[in-house]
């Protein structure tokens, strides 16, 4: 006994069924599936995957008795369908295609009409008494067969049907033009491969090898080696009787949708061809027709056709179609994407499948359904793809808007934006101010051109990678960006820049899209942001209801705050000050602090920065009302608020009144070798707590105004890079005393805590110590990424393609969370650290808290939230859900 | 009932004993021991060091029943002794000292002769019938009790005895002249604190509270908290009957050391005065004598005063004194330095600790004692610090030569060392070719200077720290160097150093003590280094017996690694390779490497280089015949191989014939923001195999050539900065192929061992995945400290001096090895890589491998080697041993 390897199927009876996807492949499943549930399949046979795999693992011969299971299944089609197969009275012909558990690309594509040759070709135009259509079927087999199985170019077939057919539609051309182009065509096969095969078990047997062989190009085993596929899936075939869209005004083929793909409406969606076969509605070559007068442009289609809608033209049909997608729905509780065929007035499905959508029509489909009670809320969650919700929010380009791309760069942060083009962040803000959108162009940006970044619409840089300076602050705004754009050459001197034959000025418009990369002349038209629609709200509610982590943002101004609110926020997970010493007064007196050679002028030059972050703070905490805010104390390095460059040294000297000699020293004094491990973070807190304490000063203040007001104020204070236990004990003791001050100046009561980013290896592995001194911990995966790769990001693009193309590294861990060895040190941390300190909080701040699969890690370490920028905060709202569902099950 | 606080000793019985440090303090626990054995000490009592911290916890009053404890103990004594305190016939005088168990500065000193006043002065003339005697005491007692005391300034003492005094030896002054004195001395205190106390109850009871007051000073505190000392241990305090080595020409006072305190040798060597109290043998005021004319320097000294060596003088107390000391040796079994007092003839010994001596003395003493059966060898192993070893193998400045010292920087590596002045390595190279000793003296050095550094005798920097580039390398290298020296400006320009209003000039002798990092003019004799000596030979052949930690040093070349060999190493744990990059051909080769715009033209450059390495790779491998040398493949990014100096680069471009541009253009790309965390080693490996693959080549190319020889070669591939198992895994499989095709084209067999640096956190973490593809681990806790603080080595000069002051650090943890943070990574990464292979060999290469308390934790973590510079191998070999020790207790 061997095992079976051809499964039957028609006439309402099926040897497999739909659970059998990875036997069957997807289609034979399916097409088992639809047969038992008694609609309109033509019958057919599925060959299996193993039989595929059997195929390669013997070296390329079929298994023993799939030979005669074949002829098995051939004679079943010739029992159910009357006809025979290669017979010169009624000749059987068949479909073949491929069909993988999973699609692949390179996959064969379908062989139709196959059982044509020189005689029963003659035979079906007798039987059918429509030479046409015979000759028809023909000339679309021998190019199919030749093109995919026999692997001769399509153009060498095209080649012949173009010139038969001249500039007319190929359904005026006569019986006995195509039976002409029939000849043309075996004559091309003899060229290329050698006499046309006549014998229909030959074509089959050909076929079939074909499609074997396709799912083991480099292509499909590459794609299953980067998709984690097992190597070994293989394919099934499916070979079933044919029936032809092509016979008639009374044929038709189709494809449809059982809800729109587009916007998720339970609009039944769908093109036709009258009297087409096969892949005539989607290549193009026609205008297809709608399936209702009202469906979206439906009107246009019909106007320049002269046709009709389905439901017009085939009312039947039609309402049969309609019953049968509702059938499938109810089966497979998914939107179903469908093939049909009308033959003379029968309809026929031939294929069905889960649906492709946009990201949009998936949460209106998933929400519907729940409704509809066709499946529970876990399901509706797991079926969106929490990345692609972050597309759903923001402004997208017109898809038929003409543009002219002039360069492409790295997709750095979603969205389309136009402007006009700026090269100065001070400039920038000059024309914001008046009202004019600018896209700001930079070599690279730094945190003196945040302001400048923050009024642009778009920011486009022609060095960087996906972790660069301008790419992360820009996510973090939410703001469309283009990063590493290598193709523009930035000539700040001249104020303009080269994209190949192209130079765009100071002031030319630009349109830039996140999402691609792709840089444009001029200004391209968007579509307006879909909002936070019924649906969304509907999703991430239930997300919240079912996620155990909760999400908070990375917000540094009442704005953001505000927005990152807006998006089901729970919190400020991350607020960076240091934009706020960026200001131009503040990066003024920040300047002179840093030069003071006294105490009293370094004092009163913070005196100056502090009404300037009070008023910051009141916005933020005024938008959080009721939400906790954790505020990170200053992190850069001190030489970040120096100029670097010879002119501006002697401009900033001027301007603060020192001498250019002494700012050049004091320069000279600050230079790091290594800035990213250099006098930063808490240990300008140790050096210089006179910072730390006017920004604490700041922070209370406001708090306990708004308090006054009625603002339900909860501040938590954040202090960054700590290494050693001590140092955090010594800057809490700061913060607290500066804040017991405050709130008993004011007489104000202000709930607080004080914490500590978890972002150098140290404090991770000294995690129950650190926790003595902290109400909270907040990993910063960036940091701490790079501390324990040794990686700087601004170096890394040096090696990183490289590390990707060897395999080393399949993405960078600045971009994807490394739970492998960075999540050791995550989850020692939090277990160190709640074993110390039970109501210790823990959470996430860093790009990696709106990474799906750092969401999972953070869930399954115990963290108690994650923060990532406003944008992303859908997309961790529905990963933590996805998170605590895995887990549940 | 309370707790005995008084512990009286005399006349051959002790309440307490030699065991009882803790209560009565060193000196008090000696006294009581001494007496026991039936030395002739003076009786006295000793106040509980419990009594002290009752005396604090009770806010500085007497514990219950001390006072009674106190008249008790006078009663003992004026019991023992027949005199009486305060009598105004035969009054009792006493000593009144401080004894903690462990001294601490800021401790109050003795005070002596206690217990007269204007009554018992006249008393003490009449029963000594010696009135300048009772005068002379009474005036020491006044000043003695007025400065540690009552506090008043010793100079407003001394002013008053220099005037009466005027040129004269104080010994030639009157009885009247010191009575005189005495009055005035009187008035001092009277004016600054009260009339003098005559009561000498009350004498006492002021002297006890200030020693238990003098045992809680800040400086005492800080003491005990930078020494880890529990800050409750108080003092013992000792009151003891006085007996006067000032008394007349029959008395005498002195102190004398067991055996010599400078080379360990059995010579019993001591300085006393005749006629004298107290300080006057150390105070520098008189010249003292020798104990036997043969002493070193006796006879000089004999001849400038005329007097007599103790053994000529008093042969009796002299010949009582040798067998009191051979007695406390056996005691003790240690050597011993004591006071003694002859007073009228009798000989009393006043006090006994162990003594002080240099580092090379107390090898030889722990090894004599070790023959003489008095000590066993862990006893012996375990006397020797072993930081000290390292001093003991430098060269030192002739302490009795003149010296003008000009600066004073950091003591980065000791030694002394002579030379001209030179700015430029070069130069250096070249002077050092003519034989001429050179100095280096630069700002800070890089790389490029390390052939300069290997010619010169010494560096000098004037910037960077303890860990600087300089540093670092001197230290490697065993040579003498001053970093970080501020006080000195370098202008390369003029080719001169300034250091105060000295200006030293290229070409100038300077002189330079890296022990104390101090910079003198001129050339200042140095001694040559003491040999390995016989004793210092046998106590590290007892180390290594008694260690499990292996020893190898680090060393780069054919001499070092020879050196490293004659101190005991027992292979190579580092072999850098970079410095085979810098020789003139070989860098101008890796230039051309670098600029390379095709394969061709690098490969060519590579093949220039290989010869070179060959060359050096076989002396060392021929160097360290039978024993594994490790060599790591390069580590540094590649830009450190091109000039960054305009001038320089234009030079080079026209020396390797490339467009200055392309030089600088190819300089912008490899720039890099932190170059510690940047493209270099295994990184490099993975860009561009064709480095390591040249290395690898001249590694077994040298090993293959020298093994034909004879040479027994175990060489040891090790590739640096390892993140990810990928990186080792691919590198591994570079250096197995070179490695075989090679030892196929020669048919010779080499053992060879491929392994990795683990330096950055990751690898630690990933550890068992890691050593699948490693033979040996060497941790790299240079790098893995900095990466796993966030600190660089290079910009931790900003922030490390106010981390120390501010307590956050005790030092630099790349100074002493952090074993509470960096420690845990080597704790698991070794336990981990060891549980995935049990033959993995684990070692530590870098600084803290030659820093004993780093050397404990690497034994106690199960290490198999540890490897540091070639001079730190005694340290590290003895630090093992007691590793070993005081595991086994």
């Amino acid at each position: 006994m061997h095992t079976q390897h051809v499964y039957t199927f028609g006439a309402g009876e099926a040897a497999g069924d739909g659970t059998m996807k990875a036997l069957l492949g997807g289609k034979g499943a399916a097409l088992a599936q639809m047969t038992r549930l008694g609609m309109p399949v033509p019958p057919g046979f599925t060959i299996t995957t193993t039989a595929c795999t059997e195929f390669f693992r013997s070296g390329g011969t079929w298994p023993v008795g799939l030979d005669d299971e074949v002829e098995q299944g051939v004679a079943y089609l010739e029992k159910v369908t009357g006809k025979v197969f290669g017979g010169m009275d009624h000749p059987l012909l068949v479909s073949v295609r491929s069909g993988a558990a999973v699609s692949m690309p390179g996959m064969m594509d379908t062989v139709l009409n196959l059982g044509l040759n020189d005689q029963t070709v003659q035979a079906l135009a007798r039987k059918t008494d429509n030479p046409r259509f015979a000759w028809d079927s023909f000339r679309r087999f021998i190019t199919m067969f030749g093109d995919v199985v026999l692997g001769i170019h399509y153009s060498r077939f095209a080649r012949v049907m173009d010139q038969a057919r001249g500039d007319r539609d190929e359904r005026e051309m006569t019986a006995e033009e195509l039976r002409q182009v029939c000849v043309q065509l075996e004559e091309v096969v003899k060229d290329a491969w050698g006499p046309f095969p006549q014998d229909p078990r030959e074509q089959l047997r050909l076929s079939i090898d074909a499609v074997f062989k396709s799912s083991n190009t480099a292509r499909a085993r590459y794609y299953r080696k980067t998709h984690n596929l097992p190597d070994d899936m293989g394919t099934a075939v499916n070979v079933q009787a044919m029936v032809f869209g092509n016979m008639g005004a009374n044929s038709a083929t189709g494809v449809c949708f059982s809800r729109s793909p587009k916007d998720g409406t339970r609009f039944f969606y769908g093109e036709w061809l009258p009297n087409a076969q096969g892949e005539d509605v989607v290549a193009g070559t026609h205008t297809p027709l709608p399936m209702t007068p009202d469906a979206p442009g439906a009107a246009e289609a019909l106007a320049k056709t002269g046709g009709k809608a389905l439901s017009d033209a085939m009312p039947a049909a039609y309402a049969e179609l309609v019953a049968l997608k509702d059938q499938l729905e109810q089966y497979y509780k998914e939107m179903q994407d469908m093939e049909f065929t009308v033959e003379d007035g029968t309809l026929y499905i031939l294929q069905t499948r889960t649906g492709k959508r946009t990201a949009a029509a998936a949460v209106q489909i998933a929400v519907d359904m729940v409704e509809e009670g066709l499946i529970d809320i876990d399901t509706a969650l797991k079926r969106i793809d929490p990345v692609a919700l972050e597309m759903v929010l923001r402004p997208v380009l017109d898809p038929d808007a003409p543009r002219k791309v002039i360069a492409k760069g790295l997709d750095a942060s979603p969205g389309a934006a136009s402007g006009k083009v700026i090269f100065h962040s001070e400039e920038a803000q000059e024309l914001a101010e008046r009202g004019e959108a600018v896209v700001l162009v930079r070599m690279e940006t730094s945190p003196e051109d945040i302001q400048g970044m923050t009024v642009s619409q778009g920011i486009l840089t022609s060095r960087g990678g996906q972790t660069s300076h301008a790419a992360v602050v820009a996510r973090g705004m939410g703001k469309p960006c283009v990063v590493g754009c290598a193709e523009i050459a930035v000539d700040y001197a001249r104020q303009l820049f080269y994209a190949g034959d192209t130079v765009i000025k100071r002031g030319d418009w630009i349109t830039i899209d996140g999402a691609t990369g792709e840089v444009m002349e001029g200004k391209v038209p968007t579509l307006a942001p879909p909002t936070d629609s019924g649906a969304m709200a509907t999703l991430l509610g239930w997300a919240d209801e079912r996620a155990r982590l909760k999400v908070r943002a990375n917000a540094d101004n009442g704005p953001d705050a505000a927005r990152a609110r807006s998006l089901g926020a729970v919190g400020i997970g991350l607020c960076r000050t240091e934009h706020m010493f960026f200001q131009p007064e503040a990066l003024r007196a920040m300047r002179e602090m840093i030069l003071a050679e006294d105490d009293r002028t370094r004092a009163r030059a913070l005196a100056q920065v502090l009404p300037l972050q009070r008023a910051e703070f009141e916005q933020i905490f005024r938008a959080m009302d009721g939400l906790p805010v954790t505020i990170r104390l200053l992190d850069p390095p001190l030489h970040e608020f120096l100029p670097n460059r010879a002119e501006d040294i002697a401009q900033v000297a001027k301007d603060i009144g020192v001498r250019t000699e002494a700012l050049t020293e004091r320069l000279r004094q600050l230079h790091e070798a290594n800035p990213m491990m250099g006098h930063r973070g808490v240990r300008i807190g140790v050096t210089t707590p006179e910072i730390y304490k006017t920004q604490v000063r700041a922070i209370f203040e406001a708090a306990c105004k708004l308090t006054r007001e009625g603002v339900v104020v909860i501040p938590e204070v954040m202090i960054p890079l700590v290494a050693i236990p001590k140092e955090l004990e010594i800057n809490r003791q700061y913060v607290i005393e500066v804040a017991e001050q405050v709130l008993k100046e004011t007489s104000v009561h202000v709930d607080y805590r004080v914490g500590t980013m978890i972002e150098i290896p140290r404090a991770a592995l000294l995690a129950a110590e650190v926790a003595e001194h902290a109400d909270f911990f907040s990993f910063g995966t960036n940091d701490l990424t790079q501390m324990t790769y040794g990686f700087s990001r601004d170096d890394m693009g040096l090696f990183l393609p490289a590390y990707i193309q060897r395999g080393v590294l399949t993405e960078s861990p600045l971009a994807h969370f490394d739970t492998e060895g960075v999540g050791q040190l995550v989850a020692m941390a939090t277990e160190r650290g709640k074993s110390r300190k039970a109501k210790l909080k823990c959470g996430v701040c860093g790009e990696h808290g709106g990474d799906p699969a750092g969401v999972h890690f953070f869930h399954k370490v115990g963290l108690d939230y994650v923060s990532c920028s406003p944008f992303r905060v859908p997309v961790a709202r529905l990963s933590a859900a996805h998170a605590a569902i895995d887990q549940g099950r």
